[in-house]
């Protein structure tokens, strides 16, 4: 018995942000004193180590769990099933839904059971709960689905990604060009053909990590009670370089794969720089040249959308719209997220 | 193989808040009227219906996060287990860390990882996070421990439900002298022996319910951006009535237990009539007279303070706080509750 994606769905925002957007920002460290380089120098170097030429945001009417909808009734359409079979609906966020010019998290109730609501699914016995987990939270919501179908508990799962960074960004740290809006999904199902989630593994460091990622004051005034998503970003870049490749490798070798069949890694995108000098680490574990087209990337038109990138790249892939990169019946891929906790996990999946 | 609880801890804030509190309060009604009874008249009915006769408010320096560490702690020490050994760290709530005098929730890094941190747990594969499904996300917590044990994913599970509910009310509306602030936590191990957790059930109902419990305006100024927690009284009152002893009925069911073999109902403390009238249907649908002190209650001296509630009492009957009310080895009981979702969830324990 496996867990099995069965359809894949991604809502991305049509309001493109593009770089140039900062322009006329005023930007500060985290001392409050003002950055000394020009925009134009500032977004520049931005592009060069995340990659990042622009991003989604949802339009002002929209919040996380419409689009959340959106994403979830595209992997229904795209899986074919009723959503009246579904035994679980899983949505990982970090902010609930923050409505547009609002500071407020608006989570009650859950955006699970605000998506089942949207969907007019009928079936009380349909769970609808969500789960925060940093950025690592879409993956630990297939993780959580297939402990589900394991135990007997589940049969169909829908899980969602989705998240509206830009509801939560402070306009005086350069860090916020990151962020971004979109949802992703999909639907598993146990199933008893040999593919599926082959392994899995999961990690919360949070002894020195714990406010890597964290909700604190503007850089312009650190004095304000608002508070922001806020990063440390040189802990972050090396910690997860050590730390993501190594649990990508625990999770791989007990798969029991050869690193030669690995056919695409699906990683968590928050900085291009980043996620290729993991994966050069991780083949480097292997002693093995890594792969040319391994790891499909997205972060350049899409910025950082948390819980909402791997599934939307996921979708992506699956659906065509990133013609380079092809997913085959029987291929092995490996899925890696890192983000606020400090989280890790990964699985290995079959197609 | 079953999941059987081996450790119990609550932590109830010192600041006791009495009905008197709320005496120079103006209250108002859905449309904004101001209500037309005294305010001596309002909390005497209060506490004929609800039971409420004072309620517990977290100090000004705590957040839900810190609550929560307290009552995980004596889990730990009162299942004398080394917190090293925990597999998962569960924190189910609503609201995240609300600071006093602040409307933002502060969810990253999760309160989970927050409550890991504080713990010095040094096992990153200890994985910590956050659960939100209403009041009965505490119950949620338990059932899906159950299921990563029941997988082969954890052998130990750190379940904890903590809640600041004083920081999300509307001052203006009578249901806010309801809520209250409170944490439970208990740790579960997979274990060998006849007890444990014999079955469980959970439903989300959201085609018509989805707004009874939510996140709205004030009564006294509808057109501010601020929001606090509302309820529609009534409806979840007939909501409950008939469905949670419905749910207690199949899920008691499933256990294979005869309804005399039941000794303790655990459920959900919102409204005293509500839960007297849940539990009067539920042996009615047994055909069965209902035996003198089935369901302990504290909602007189604690409120209703969400996912702190069952675990709190589970506490206090088990390490002897309740003098009236014990529990015995192998006693049958049966745990339920009610919440914004609207979810419903129980489950039978053996002791």
């Amino acid at each position: 018995m496996s867990s099995k994606i069965i359809g894949t769905g991604h809502y991305t925002p049509s309001q493109i942000v593009k770089n140039t957007f900062f322009q006329d920002s005023t930007f500060f460290d985290e001392n409050e004193q003002p950055l000394k380089q020009s925009n134009e120098i500032i977004t520049q170097k931005l592009k060069e180590i995340t990659g990042i030429e622009e991003r989604r945001y949802a339009m002002d009417d929209q919040v996380a769990s419409d689009l959340g909808f959106q994403a979830a009734q595209k992997a229904i359409t795209n899986a074919q099933i009723d959503p009246e079979t579904l035994d679980y609906i899983i949505f990982a966020h970090n902010f609930g839904d923050v409505k547009h010019g609002s500071i407020q998290s608006d989570m009650v109730p859950s955006l699970a059971s605000r998506v089942k609501h949207l969907l007019k699914i009928k079936n009380n016995f349909c769970v609808a709960y969500d789960l925060l987990f940093g950025c690592p939270g879409w993956v630990e919501g297939v993780i959580q689905a297939n402990a589900f179908i394991k135990a007997g508990l589940a049969k169909k799962c829908l899980i969602i990604g989705a998240e509206t960074l830009s509801r939560v960004i402070d306009p005086h740290d350069r860090d916020s060009m990151i962020y971004a809006d979109g949802a992703g999904a999909v639907i598993m199902e146990c199933s008893d053909d040999d593919s599926g989630l082959k392994s899995h593994i999961s990690a919360s460091f949070t002894l020195n990590e714990i406010d890597y990622l964290y909700f604190g004051p503007s850089y312009f005034n650190q004095d304000s009670d608002t508070k922001y998503l806020k990063m440390k970003g040189r802990k972050i870049y090396e910690f997860a370089l050590t730390n993501v490749s190594k649990a990508m490798k625990k999770c791989f070798d007990e798969s029991g794969y050869d690193i030669k069949d690995l056919s695409k890694i699906i990683i968590h995108q928050a900085n291009e720089k980043m996620d290729e000098a993991i994966v050069h680490r991780f083949y480097q574990l292997y002693n093995t040249p890594q792969p040319p087209d391994i790891m499909p990337m997205i972060i350049q038109k899409l910025g950082n959308n948390s819980v909402a990138t791997i599934p939307t790249l996921l979708a992506m892939i699956l659906q065509g719209e990133l013609p380079q990169h092809k997913i085959n019946k029987g291929d092995i891929t490996l899925f890696a997220s890192v983000g606020a906790g400090m989280n890790i996990n990964a699985f290995v999946y079959k197609f």
